[in-house]
């Protein structure tokens, strides 16, 4: 940030008083500009034994797998935003089944909140972020092609769970590694 | 927003090509600026039979009862920010318990997530942002002097948890109802 969005003029990064970390501050109109987490929904479509996985036609991970999830928008609940890109990444029904995964990812200022959920039809297919969409039993997931980790640990969060017969919230804080920008 | 925070002139407020809802873009420099909500982190600090309060030194709802709770950070993580605030608020240290409740509030684009926490002293007192902090039985809540109805909604959830013996994860979605900015 180098402006103020709402004057204008150059914006300085200061602690402002009374406050205990440095934020953009526009000292024409003072209007001081919070930087927040973004929260990144999504499900995990479940269909039998199979769960679906969308392979991105989109950068980063182009070419990867990962589970329909995108950021959350304004003017949404948290189930509306994981229905919204299942069907955005897969043009997917899902009926949710409760919050399954949750995950801190400080370094990218991101928390993924993944869904179970059971997909309604087959009716499935590429949305315009998706190069194909498929349905993988767990023999078969494509563990070396996912695209982040958050995706890795809730399929194993998930099998773990379905192997022992009951589903619980998982949460897990993920920190950076070797990888830029990961997630 | 009115300016580009990256070069500094006009935005426009249009659906960018390849997407579907309007944004606030800048048609000199380019940058699209994606507009997402908040995270609001907090926790139940419990000492005994009784849960710790503070008195809101601040607007909205200067002179009302909350749990502490606030604004998650960048860099940090969902549970570094609800001790943060407790600390904040109460100068109080809890051992966090898990999630306990999750609101999502369209109205005013924030999600809430509350811990249950154990306090691990009594040696707290009233943060810059806190008129007073104290505990209270279930008999003594003020339930008409709450700041917010995410707020009365934990509290209830709670105390019915308590007497039933066990503790679940609650998810709530709350929209707008007669009181402004309500949350």
């Amino acid at each position: 940030m180098k402006y103020c969005s709402e004057c204008g003029k150059p914006v300085v990064f200061r602690i402002p008083e009374g406050d205990n970390m440095p934020r953009y501050v526009c000292e024409h109109c003072e209007t001081i500009h919070y930087q927040n987490p973004k929260i990144v929904t999504g499900c995990i479509p479940v269909w039998e034994d199979k769960v679906l996985l969308c392979k991105r036609a989109i950068e980063p991970r182009y070419g990867l797998w990962t589970l329909p999830a995108g950021f959350m928008e304004n003017n949404e609940t948290m189930e509306q935003a994981a229905m919204r890109e299942c069907y955005e990444e897969a043009t997917a029904r899902v009926e949710l089944e409760g919050l399954f995964a949750l995950f801190s990812l400080p370094h990218v200022d991101q928390v993924y909140a993944i869904y179970k959920a059971r997909l309604l039809d087959l009716d499935f297919a590429p949305g315009t972020e998706s190069l194909a969409v498929d349905l993988y039993r767990e023999k078969d997931i494509p563990w070396q092609q996912l695209a982040f980790r958050t995706i890795t640990h809730t399929l194993e969060f998930y099998f773990s769970d379905r192997q022992a017969g009951r589903f619980n919230l998982h949460t897990r804080d993920l920190y950076a590694d070797a990888r830029p920008a990961d997630n």
